[in-house]
C-alpha cells in the first residue's frame, strides 16, 4: 500500500517535452549546458515546478530549485532531483529521470496532501556532464563549497570564463562563497538515476540500492621506446613503444578481472602512438587509463599491481614508462542508515532488496560530503548509456518514483524525530 | 691488390658538398626530390660527373646519368648507383654513398687506365624514397616500365601532377614508353648502399653481400567491439577493441620472434582508437600492420598464422574484425652468379664473405625485373637509419666503394667472355 502514486501519463509527457529540447545538429539527444536548448528546456521545467505549487529559483551554483514548503520552518532541507544536461550524442533518461521523478513526487506530495515536517527542494544541478571547462557536477560542487577561483576563471575553447557561464543561466558566482551549503543545512539528499550498467536488468530487479559511488583514479602512461626501420631493426632489437604498451592495455584487464571482491573496473580508454607510421617501429605512447572501486583500498592496492606491471614490462622490453596520477576521487559510502532506511522503502513496496554500487560519479557525490545523502537506481536495458540508445521501461521509471516518493516521506518522518 | 684505389679524401669532400643541400627548415639532412636544393644537388653531381669525364644526361623518368664510353660499342650497359633523396629528416648516407660511390669507381677506372668492355652508366635515381604523390622508386619504376599512366596522374597535396613533376628535373614523362630499358639493354646493375640494421655493425664486417630484398605485405586491420561506459560496464561484459587490437600487435610481434629460418621481421606501428576517451570502452581500433621477409613461402605462411590468430581473438572477445591486405611486394632475389661473383670480390680484398638479405626496399628491386642486379651493403652504425644520426665510417665506405669498383671490373670481364 503505497501513499505516493505517480501518474504514469505525466511522467511520459513530461518526459517526451524535455526530450525534444535537444541540439538538432548532433547525433541522439543532445543537451550540453548554457546552449539555447539547455535554457529553453530549463524555462519549460520552471514553468512544471511553479504549476506544481513549488517556489523556483536559480542558486549562486546556478541550479535550478523548486521549493516546498515545510509544515513550519526550521528544520534542515531534503533535497530530491539530478541534472538535465547530457553528454554530446547521448540518450533521454541519466539525468532525467532523477529531476522529473522528484518532480512528480512533489506533485504526488500535493496530491495526497501530505505535508513535510522538513521543506523539500526538487534540484536540477547545472551541468552534471564533464564540460568543456573540464570539470563536471558544476552545480552541486558550487553548492557545497567545491569551486574555487579557479574553477570560475577557467575557460571553454570559445574563450567564454566558467563563471560567465553559469551567470548566463542566472547564476552569480560572485556570491558562491556566501550562499554555500555548510553542514547541517541538508537534512538529507536523494538521487534517483539509472544505473548506466546491466546489473539489475540481468537480475530483473526494479529498484537498486546504490551503497556507495566508486572512487577513480586516472593515469597518463607515457611509454617511450625507440623509433627503428619497420624493415631493417631485428626482432630483438627493438625497443617498440607499442608492443610495450599492449602489454600495459592487457594487463590493467587482467588485473580488474582477477580482483577480489568487492572488485571493480580498469579501462585503458585513450591512446596516441607516435610517429604512427606504418614502417617506422613506433617510438612512444601515450596511454591514458583509469580504474574505479568502491573500495579504496583495492584501489590503492590496484594501483601498485599497475606500476609494479609497469615497470616490469618497461625493464624486460627496455623501454622507460612514466606513469602519473592526473586525478583521484576517493570512494563515495552512502551511510547505513540512509541504505538501510531505502531498503525498508523497497520492500514496503514489495520488492527485492538489492544494493549495489555505482560505478559512475553523481551529483550526490559531492553533496554526500556535507549531508546523509542517498541514491537509487532504475535498471538501463543492455546496461547502455551516454548514446542514442540508452532506455529505461516506463513501469520501471514509475516504480523507482514510488520509491523515491516513498523514501522522502519516510526520512521526513525519522529525520524530525 | 686492388686495381681500384678510392680517394678517401675526395669521397669525404664529395660527401660534404652534397650533404649541404638541404631544407634548412627542417631537421637531419631533409632533401625532397623536386625542391629547389635537390635540383641545386643535381646539378653539383652534373657537373663532378662531367669532370670525372662522363657524358651526362638525363632520362625521360628523370633519372640522371652520367656515361663512361665502352672500349667498342655493341655491349649492354652496366649500371652502378643509387639516389640522393632523402626522407623528411633524414641523413647523410642512405643513397648518397652508392651515387658519390659510383663517381668515385668512374674516377679509378680512369685513374687507373682501365677501359671497359661495357659502357658504364653512374646513375642517380629519381625519387627513391616514398614521395607526396604515394609512390616510391620514381626513377628505376619508370625505366623499367613500371609507370602507368594512372602513376604519372598521381597528384601531390599541393596539386602538382608526377609526370609535371618529372619534368621539372628534366625527365620527359611523355616519351617514357619510348625509352624504358627491356631485358637484354643492361648487362648489370650494382648498387652499394648502407645496410640500415645492424648487423655488420654488430659482425664487425665491412662489406656485405646481399641476397635479395625482402618481399613487403602491409595490412590494415579493423576491430569494432562496442563504446561502453568505463565506469558501469563489468570486465565481462565488455566488447573492448583496444584490448583485442593489443593481443592482435603482440601475437604479430610473437609470430616474427618465433619465425623458423630465414626469419623475418613484422610490425604494427600506426593505429587510431576510437572513440579515443578516457571513459568509454574503446569501440573501433584501426591498426596498420606489415611484414617482411626475404622467403616468399614464409611470408605466406605467417600470413595464414597472422588472420588465424586475429580471428581467434575476435571471436574469443566477441568483436569483430576485418584484416585487409593493402600491398605486396613478392621478394627480390638476388641471383647466385652475382652473389657469388661480388663473394669472390670481397674475399679477394682479404675480407670475410657475408651474405645477408636487405630488410629495406631499393631501386635495384625494379632493375631486377630486367637485368641481372646485385648489393653491397656498408654497416650503419647502431643500425640507425632515415634518422639524423644515420653514420657510416668513412673507412668503411670507402672498402665498400673499392668492392664495389673492383665488382664491375670482374663482371665487366665476366659478362663479355
Amino acid at each position: 500500500m503505497s501513499t505516493i502514486e505517480p501518474d504514469p501519463a505525466q511522467l511520459r509527457a513530461d518526459w517526451q517535452r524535455l526530450s525534444e529540447f535537444r541540439d538538432p545538429g548532433q547525433a541522439g539527444w543532445t543537451r550540453r549546458p548554457f546552449t539555447a536548448e539547455y535554457r529553453a528546456a530549463r524555462e519549460w521545467l520552471e514553468a512544471q515546478m511553479a504549476a506544481a505549487g513549488l517556489a523556483t529559483r536559480v542558486d549562486a551554483a546556478g541550479t535550478l530549485i523548486g521549493r516546498r514548503a515545510a509544515r513550519r520552518e526550521g528544520l534542515a532541507t531534503i533535497l530530491a532531483g539530478s541534472h538535465i544536461d547530457t553528454v554530446a550524442g547521448g540518450g533521454r533518461f541519466d539525468g532525467m529521470v532523477g529531476v522529473l521523478g522528484a518532480l512528480e513526487v512533489a506533485r504526488c506530495l500535493g496530491r495526497a496532501g501530505i505535508q513535510l515536517k522538513h521543506p523539500l527542494e526538487v534540484v536540477d544541478f547545472l551541468a552534471e556532464e564533464p564540460t568543456d571547462f573540464g570539470i563536471s557536477c558544476v552545480g552541486s560542487r558550487g553548492m557545497t563549497g567545491e569551486l574555487d577561483e579557479e574553477a570560475l576563471a577557467r575557460r571553454d575553447p570559445s574563450g567564454q570564463a566558467l563563471a560567465e557561464a553559469m551567470a548566463s543561466v542566472g547564476g552569480r558566482p560572485d556570491t558562491l562563497a556566501l550562499t554555500v551549503r555548510g553542514p547541517g543545512s541538508v537534512a538529507l539528499m536523494l538521487e534517483l538515476h539509472i544505473e548506466q550498467g546491466p546489473v539489475l536488468e540481468q537480475e530483473g530487479t526494479s529498484v537498486g540500492i546504490v551503497t556507495g559511488i566508486v572512487g577513480i583514479s586516472r593515469y597518463r602512461i607515457d611509454v617511450r621506446g625507440q623509433a627503428d626501420h619497420a624493415g631493417t631493426t631485428p626482432m630483438d632489437r627493438r625497443r617498440d613503444a607499442l608492443a610495450a604498451a599492449a602489454e600495459v592495455v592487457l594487463a590493467l584487464e587482467a588485473l580488474w578481472q582477477d580482483a577480489p571482491a568487492p572488485g571493480g573496473v580498469g579501462t585503458a580508454g585513450r591512446m596516441f602512438v607516435s610517429p604512427n607510421a606504418g614502417n617506422v617501429v613506433p617510438a612512444a605512447v601515450e596511454l591514458w587509463a583509469e580504474q574505479r572501486s568502491i573500495d579504496a583500498e583495492l584501489l590503492r592496492r590496484q594501483e601498485t599491481a599497475l606500476l609494479e606491471r609497469v615497470q616490469e614490462i618497461a625493464r624486460r622490453r627496455s623501454v622507460q614508462a612514466v606513469v602519473e596520477r592526473v586525478s583521484h576521487e576517493e570512494p563515495t559510502l552512502i551511510p547505513e542508515r540512509v541504505q538501510d532506511g531505502l531498503a525498508a522503502v523497497v520492500r514496503g513496496l514489495g520488492l527485492p532488496e538489492r544494493r549495489l554500487p555505482s560505478y559512475a560519479g553523481h551529483d550526490t557525490m559531492h553533496v554526500a560530503r556535507i549531508a546523509p545523502a542517498g541514491m537509487l537506481f532504475v535498471p538501463s536495458r543492455g546496461g547502455r548509456s551516454h548514446c542514442p540508445e540508452e532506455w529505461t521501461e516506463l513501469e520501471e521509471w514509475v516504480t523507482g518514483v514510488r520509491a523515491l516518493g516513498e523514501a522522502v516521506v519516510r526520512f521526513d518522518r525519522e529525520l524530525a524525530g
